[in-house]
């Protein structure tokens, strides 16, 4: 069968994944290392998962505020882990000025910071800073903001949306008067993860927490959202952190409690990143592209009109608009529905499989016959090929606009389901020791075919120290991780795959991104 | 009088610009040189500005992207006239690692990169060369984009919103295939600034053209819009500019023309940053405070109930629930009206005076008597005193609730007008020579007190090269500068202020930020 791009998933996922991502027109590398420039169509994606999330985060009663791009280096030493996790690679400013030199740009020597400021990989040191002035009393808490920015971590290996050395995201950052508010807090952001990565994106996740040494630098615990991509690969989706007093003790943030003592504040943090985009495309994409789930589709409907340069085009095309403006007045997921009317001068088959790559997921077309008849012919990106053809049905007008919305939202649903069938079908338990775990992995295929394992959840003894390192070890040696410990578990049972002791719960382990 | 803030505008103007930045809660300075804090209220009147805007960019057929925060030197030399502009004071990464030595944290002298970047003063030249890839031939043109970013100039003197080294922005980038619609896109952006700040921010601006000294580094035209502050400077609010043929001739942008030949194209780039936000305080402020045009204002209506720690408290707060719940319901401007219930614990008149600095346009009041009678205390921010007294009356819930949108688009226009008049009362077009406008100037206060003197329209030659420079000697010894030259004159009259040659059109001179 000849699919729309060049290469199969089978084939090579990771290549696969470059060719979605070109091919759909989300993103390009630029000509700066590991920087990408995010084109229209992925970042009409990044705006709705944006607005989706935004409205989450407010209505959860956090405030939007900004915070300075540069974090002087003094800043990143306050916290001794933090700084193990952190102080590594980061783009550090030290010059604040350009001099032409013989006619040739170089950095002005003269222009030398007295201290280096580093980009931003993360702000819990500069929000810290804030919150120490913010915070006199019980009665500023709990202080609730949140900020959308750009943060840099200097990454050898890119690989767009997934791994960039810029990226985008939103990082909640919080202060609370005791323990359990700030564990609260921690838990409530993550099930707003939860719920916008399976209802807005489609993409089913397990929530858990992250074994302490997948923890975030200076964080007590951390939790994560994990979600399963089509090589059977794990992707962390979202992380949320409690920071217990950690950065509290090192940045002085204290408050007088009603009590009248000075006690330590309890933060958290949290964030989700551009990432998400490379979990839809490695959760829905298929050999013919993207698959977008409608509600964060830029356009949900596209209408294609037949052109042949013949006198009834400008018919063709005013029955298009006509179409396209009653499309635009319907109402999908409780918004104007997403209409677009391709007029590019470029042959019909090729837009429609422009629009095929790019995942919009209905593609209307109207040729003058379709016109004739007062109808369209219908394509469901979700189930684009019946055999070796491609699936269309054909309804009058009346029909398609009664529908939309309804198809929209099963096309959401199925686009889930989908997902869900094939993550849940792929967690094996059924293992009892380490060695049968990396055995049923085995080798890890470069090019990712026939590599599909899955995850495995496994019992485990939460081993600590020197014991966890080693456990660690013998995981990377076979390309393994561990992801996280699913939240909810029943009563434990069996023995740890590491250390045979009683197991306390049950771990996820899985190869990933 | 006893004012809200503790120093008037006349008193000294700057201070008091610092004091609306600091008691309207916008903003803080942060411990990195030259970098803001934005905080919740301000974070939120810039969402708004932003919203507004973004509509109005994608309704003139432009696309957000998003490109990389760093430039490599290089880019930055490609341009001659850019280098000049630019390449002064910019932040500039060298290294991509730190390390711990001896317990301390210091930048890793291994970690040095092969070439500086630059973080983005502005895109143009990263742009430009994503638009040589992108652009093959007519048919890809024209190219409109977009993009909400954050940039940043080093600047030695900085104050919040109107100068930091770090400012938020949108800068669109368009090719095109002939100078006509390169033009036409200039001037059109141009009106959509203009449209915005009269009718979104409530600011009148001059819309003209800069002259040749006061381009954009590399532009063949630069066209701004210009307000006037309550000091009688002049702010530029917003820029469009027409890029020629230079960043295309110097990146290369190239295409295919209908008759086959190989064209360069012609750009244009346009911004506005959050330096509006400072137009806005400059614009409306008072001495009690900031008062927001409601289209911009987080909160529109603030209800304050009176809470006196009695039994009665608790019936007070749900009937002010209920009123907020009922003006929620309302739409203003064509948007849901924006409520605001304030249950701080705090005493009810401070309350009252937070909201005043901050400049929500309606304030409510209410307490045990007005819910007795069914009524709210009702305050307009912006008329805010009637003599020594705080202007208030009292209406039905059932009056207020009709009548809380008409309010609000009264409070709009009122804003706007008030600003208009005090801008068209002090533009002074009666000089013919630059001796009596210097005269007329005079010295610069250093506290802005007693200097307003608005701005001066005079006949202008157009002079250009050594002649021009001279002129601009002149002016800078007054601290005085050219501001725009009006577009839509009629015919020119007198002669030239600088060089007494006749007119050929007239210049707006005044102090500016």
């Amino acid at each position: 069968m000849k699919y729309a791009l060049d290469i199969t998933r089978a084939q090579n996922f990771p290549e696969w994944y470059q060719a979605v991502v070109a091919q759909a027109d989300l993103a390009e590398t630029s000509p700066v290392r590991g920087c990408m420039i995010v084109k229209p169509w992925g970042w009409g994606i990044w705006e709705l998962i944006q607005a989706a999330l935004d409205k989450r985060i407010k209505e959860t009663g956090h405030d939007n505020c900004y915070f300075p791009l540069f974090i002087p280096m003094s800043f990143i030493a306050q916290e001794a882990s933090h700084v193990e996790g952190f102080a590594k690679e980061m783009a550090v400013v030290t010059h604040h000025r350009l001099k032409a030199v013989d006619g040739k740009l170089t950095v002005d020597p003269e222009s030398e910071l007295e201290e280096p400021l580093v980009v931003r990989p993360t702000s819990e040191t500069i929000i810290g800073d804030a919150f120490r002035r913010w915070v006199a009393s019980y009665r500023d808490l709990p202080v609730l903001v949140n900020q959308w920015a750009n943060v840099v971590r200097w990454e050898m290996r890119t690989r767009m949306f997934l791994r960039t050395s810029e990226f985008l995201w939103q990082e909640g950052h919080t202060a609370h008067a005791d323990e359990a508010d700030a564990r609260a807090e921690t838990l409530k952001m993550l099930e707003v993860y939860r719920e916008l990565a399976e209802d807005v994106l489609a993409m089913p996740v397990v929530v858990g927490e992250k074994p302490e040494n997948e923890r975030f630098p200076g964080a007590d615990n951390t939790f994560s959202i994990e979600a399963m991509m089509q090589d059977g690969k794990a992707l962390q989706a979202g992380t949320s952190h409690y920071l217990g007093t950690n950065f509290a003790r090192a940045q002085n943030i204290r408050f007088q409690s009603a009590a009248g003592d000075l006690d330590f504040c309890h933060t958290t943090s949290w964030g989700v990143s551009t990432r998400l985009i490379g979990g839809v495309i490695m959760t829905h994409g298929d050999d013919d592209g993207l698959r977008l789930p409608p509600k964060i589709a830029p356009k949900q409907v596209i209408v294609v009109p037949m052109l042949r340069e013949k006198p009834e085009d400008a018919e063709v095309l005013a029955f298009c608009q006509r179409l396209k403006a009653e499309l635009d007045g319907l109402q999908a997921f409780g918004a104007p529905l997403r209409a677009h009317l391709d007029k590019k001068p470029v042959r019909a088959a090729n837009k429609r499989w422009d629009w095929v790559r790019r995942g919009a997921p209905l593609i209307l077309e109207v040729g003058p016959r379709d016109m004739a008849n007062d109808s369209v012919t219908l394509i469901r990106r979700d189930r684009l090929r019946e055999g070796e053809k491609i699936a269309s049905v054909t309804l009058t007008q009346h029909e398609l606009l009664a529908q939309a919305p309804a198809l929209l939202a099963e096309i959401q649903a199925a686009l889930f389901a989908q997902a869900k069938a094939r993550r849940d079908e792929n967690i094996r338990a059924d293992f009892s020791s380490f060695e049968a775990i990396a055995d049923y992995f085995g080798e890890e295929a470069e090019d990712g075919a026939g590599a599909f394992k899955g995850w495995v959840r496994a019992p485990w003894a939460r081993p600590t120290g020197a014991e966890l390192e080693a456990v660690e070890q013998r995981l990377k040696a076979c390309k393994l991780t561990l992801r996280n410990i699913p939240l909810g578990q029943g009563a434990p049972s069996g023995r740890c795959v590491f250390t045979a002791r009683p197991a306390v719960e049950e771990i996820l382990i899985a190869r990933a991104y």
